[in-house]
C-alpha cells in the first residue's frame, strides 16, 4: 500500500487536554510507515474547506510531546457547521477536492456531538464518491455528553478542577460566614448537561461538606424550592456553596442564562446565571452573596489536569492513527470501563451514523431524589474520572507550552467560494 | 519568666496560605517553653469579644502540619471593626478582659491594613491600662496593599493563579477567535490596587501574548481608549485577552462594579465589573465576547500556591512567636527583599502605629506609559512571588485539607454586651 497522509482536525469548544489527543496521533502516525504527512486543518474544519494546511512533519519531537502539557487547540478549532448535504453539497465535494490534492488517506475529526455528525456527512460523501479517505471521529467534549462513551476527553480534567474549586472556595466561604459572605455560588459550563456541575458534588466527601445544592440542567428550575434549601442550609451550618450549570432552564425549557446570541450551530451562548441567582437569593433572604463565573479558566486549566483524563485523550488520539490502517471507516473512538473493582478502561468504537447529533444528559439515578445533589451511583461513575495529577513542567513560575511553527502547506487548489447560508 | 498563653486570630478575607501562617504560629509556639498554651479566637476578633476561644493543643501535629495545605481561615475570620476608641472603649477593655482571664501574653492578629490598625489600638490601649500583653501584627492580604513590608502573604498565590489562568484561557480563545470568542475578560480582586490584576501581566512572556490590556485601578477607566486598543490587537492578532480589576474607577473615583453593598468597615462590595466590559466592547466593535470572574476561587486556590508565598507565609508564622518571645510590642512583621540577583527575602519588623490605615497602591512606573501594561520594573518585581508550585497530597482526585477539631475553651467571663453601632 502506498503511503497517504493523515488530515487531523479539531472542532468545536476545546479542553485542557485536546492536545494530548493530537500528540497521540502525531506521535503514532510517525511510526508508521504507511503515513507520509501528518497535517492538521488550521481552525478546525475551516481551515480544510480554504484549503489552510499545517505541516506537523516540521514540528521536533520535543514540540509535539510538549502538546501533553498544553491546553488549547493548537492548531485552532471552529464552531461551523457544514450546509445540509441534501440542500448543497459544494463543501463536501471541495474536502474532497482538498484530500485528492494533498493525498489524504485518513480524515481524523476531534470533536463533539456536532463533529461527529458533521464527520458521518463526510464518510457518507466520501463513499457515495468513490473517494478513498477514511474517516475517524475521536471524542472530546467537555460537556461529556457524547453517547457511546464512557466519558468523554476533557471532560475529566474539568470535573477535577470544578470539585477541587468548590471544596477550596468552601474552605473559604465557610471561614468568612459569621459576619460577611454566606452564600457562594459557582456557575460552571456544560450546556444541557449536567455532568460538570455533577462534579462540583465529589468535593462532598463528608456529610455537610460543599456544595449544597447544585442546580442541574436536567432539573427545572424551581425558585421557591432552592430558597427554602438555601434558608436551610445556612440555618444549620452558617452557609451554603451552590453550583450551577449555564443551562438550567425553567419548566417551559427556557434558559435562565439567555444572551441571545447564538453560535453557527444555533446553540444560544450561555453564561452570567450565577449573578441571577445570587440576585435571587438576596432579595428573598438578605443573605450576602459572592458567585464566580469560571468560564474559559475551566476548560483550560491544564495545570490541574486530571491524569486519567489526560491518558485517555491521548489515548484516543493514537488509536484513531491504529484504526485508521487497520481499515476502519467511518468510526468513532470511544471510552469503555472494565467492570472491575478499580478502575480501569480500554478503547472501543462505534458507528458515526450511531453517535450522531444525540445528547448524553445526566440519568435522574444520578442525582437525588430532591433534585439538588448527586447520588453514590454517580459519585462512582465521577470519581475514577478525576483521579491523578498530570502537573505540566514550569518555568519562572508559570507553565510550560507547546510552541509550534505551524508552517503551512503550499496550496494546490483555486480559493474556495463559500455557499451562501 | 511564668509562661503565658498566645491568642492568635485571622482577620479579613482570608488566602490559600494563611493557615500556613497559622501553622507557623503553632509549630514555633509549641516549641518554647516560656507558652503555655497557643489559643485561637473563632472567628476573628469576634471570638475575642465573645471570649469564643480555640485550644490549639488539643490538635495532632499531623494536622497542625496539613494547615500548610488547606486554604479558608481555619478558625474563622470575619471583617469587623471596632469602635473608635475615643467614642467607647468598652470593646478594648472587654480584649484586655478576656486577655486576663485567658493568661493571654501574647496577642497576634493575622489580617491586612485594616486589622494592622485595630492591632495598633489594642496595643495603645493595654499599654496605657499597664495590661502586660504584646500586641504582634501579622500581615496578610491578597490584595498586597500593606506598605512597608515588600509583599504581603496570600498575594503571591493569587498571582501565580492569575499569571497561570490567564496564560491558560489565552490559549483557549486564540485558537477559537476564527469564527467564535475573539475577547476574553478576566475579572480579578485587589481592590482599590491594581497588584493582582498586574500579575495577570507575568502572562505575557514574548511580544503579542497574552494579556494585551490590564485595567488597573489606578488609571482611570477611558472607554473610548479601551476601545481603539481592543479593536487594534484582535485586527493584528485576531484576539485579545483583557484583565481587569474589580475596583476600576472613572475620572470621578466612582466604581464600575458597584453593587451597593457595603462591608463593615464601609467598604463597597464589588464585583461584577468584567460581564459590563463585555458589554461595552460587544456593543461598540461587535465582537463575541467571553468573561470570567475567578472571585473566591483565585484566592483559596491552594492547588496552585506559589512556593515562595507558601514559605513567606509560614515564616511571618514563626517569626510572630520568636518577635513576641524576644519582648516585641506594637510591632508588625515584614518581609525585606535582599537586593541580591536571585531573589532572596529575611524577615524585619516595623511598628504598627506607622503601618495604619495606609493602602500601597501600584507605582505610576509599574504601569506602561498607555497604561494598559506593566513594565519591566513590575515584572521585576512580581515575578520571584509566584515562584515554585506547592503542591498540597492529593486523595481520592482531591487535595487534602486539615480537619480540626476546635475544641473551644471554657469561658470564665460573663456574656459581653456589644456596644451599638
Amino acid at each position: 500500500m502506498k503511503s497517504r497522509n493523515v488530515l487531523y482536525a479539531q472542532s468545536g469548544g476545546v479542553t485542557a487536554v485536546i492536545n494530548a489527543t493530537a500528540a497521540g496521533v502525531i506521535e503514532a502516525g510517525r511510526k508508521s510507515s504507511k503515513i507520509d504527512k501528518i497535517l492538521a486543518a488550521k481552525n478546525g474544519i475551516l481551515g480544510a474547506l480554504k484549503e489552510e494546511l499545517i505541516d506537523t512533519n516540521s514540528e521536533s519531537k520535543k514540540e509535539i510531546s510538549n502538546l501533553k502539557y498544553t491546553p488549547g487547540g493548537v492548531f485552532g478549532s471552529c464552531r461551523y457547521k457544514l450546509q445540509d448535504p441534501k440542500k448543497d453539497q459544494s463543501e463536501y465535494q471541495r474536502l474532497m477536492d482538498v484530500f485528492i490534492a494533498h493525498n489524504i488517506g485518513y480524515f481524523l475529526y476531534n470533536g463533539g456531538g456536532d463533529s461527529q455528525d458533521t464527520a458521518d456527512k463526510i464518510a457518507t460523501y466520501a463513499n457515495k464518491k468513490g473517494i478513498p479517505v477514511q474517516c475517524i471521529g475521536i471524542p472530546k467534549t467537555i460537556d461529556n455528553d457524547i453517547p457511546f462513551t464512557d466519558n468523554c476527553p476533557g471532560f475529566g480534567s474539568v470535573a477535577k478542577y470544578i470539585a477541587i474549586s468548590t471544596k477550596e472556595a468552601g474552605l473559604d466561604v465557610a471561614s468568612m460566614a459569621e459576619t460577611s459572605t454566606k452564600v457562594f455560588i459557582l456557575e460552571v459550563m456544560g450546556r444541557h448537561a449536567g455532568w460538570i456541575a455533577a462534579a462540583g458534588g465529589l468535593a462532598s466527601v463528608e456529610k455537610g461538606d460543599p456544595p449544597h445544592l447544585i442546580l442541574f440542567p436536567e432539573i427545572p428550575f424551581n425558585e421557591k424550592r432552592m430558597i427554602v434549601k438555601v434558608r436551610k442550609t445556612v440555618k444549620s451550618l452558617g452557609y451554603c456553596v451552590i453550583v450551577v450549570s449555564e443551562g438550567i432552564q425553567d419548566r417551559q425549557g427556557n434558559f435562565l442564562a439567555d444572551t441571545d446570541t447564538k453560535d453557527a450551530f444555533g446553540h444560544k451562548q450561555l453564561g452570567g446565571v450565577a449573578p441571577q441567582i445570587a440576585s435571587i437569593i438576596n432579595s428573598s433572604l438578605g443573605y450576602k452573596c459572592h458567585w464566580a463565573v469560571s468560564d474559559y479558566l475551566q476548560r483550560s486549566a491544564r495545570h490541574i489536569a486530571s491524569q486519567t483524563d489526560l491518558k485517555q485523550a491521548y489515548a484516543v488520539g493514537e488509536s484513531a492513527i491504529k484504526l485508521a490502517l487497520a481499515g476502519e471507516n467511518a468510526v468513532m473512538l470511544t471510552i469503555k470501563r472494565q467492570k472491575t473493582k478499580s478502575y480501569s478502561w480500554m478503547i472501543d468504537k462505534v458507528a458515526l451514523s450511531r453517535v450522531a447529533n444525540q445528547e448524553k444528559k445526566m440519568p435522574r439515578s444520578y442525582i437525588t431524589k430532591d433534585g439538588f445533589g448527586i447520588t453514590g451511583l454517580c459519585r462512582n461513575y465521577l470519581s475514577p474520572l478525576i483521579q491523578g495529577e498530570a502537573y505540566p513542567p514550569y518555568k519562572n513560575g508559570l507553565p510550560v507550552t507547546a510552541s509550534l511553527k505551524n508552517k503551512p502547506v503550499e496550496k494546490k487548489l483555486k480559493k474556495f467560494k463559500f455557499p451562501k447560508k
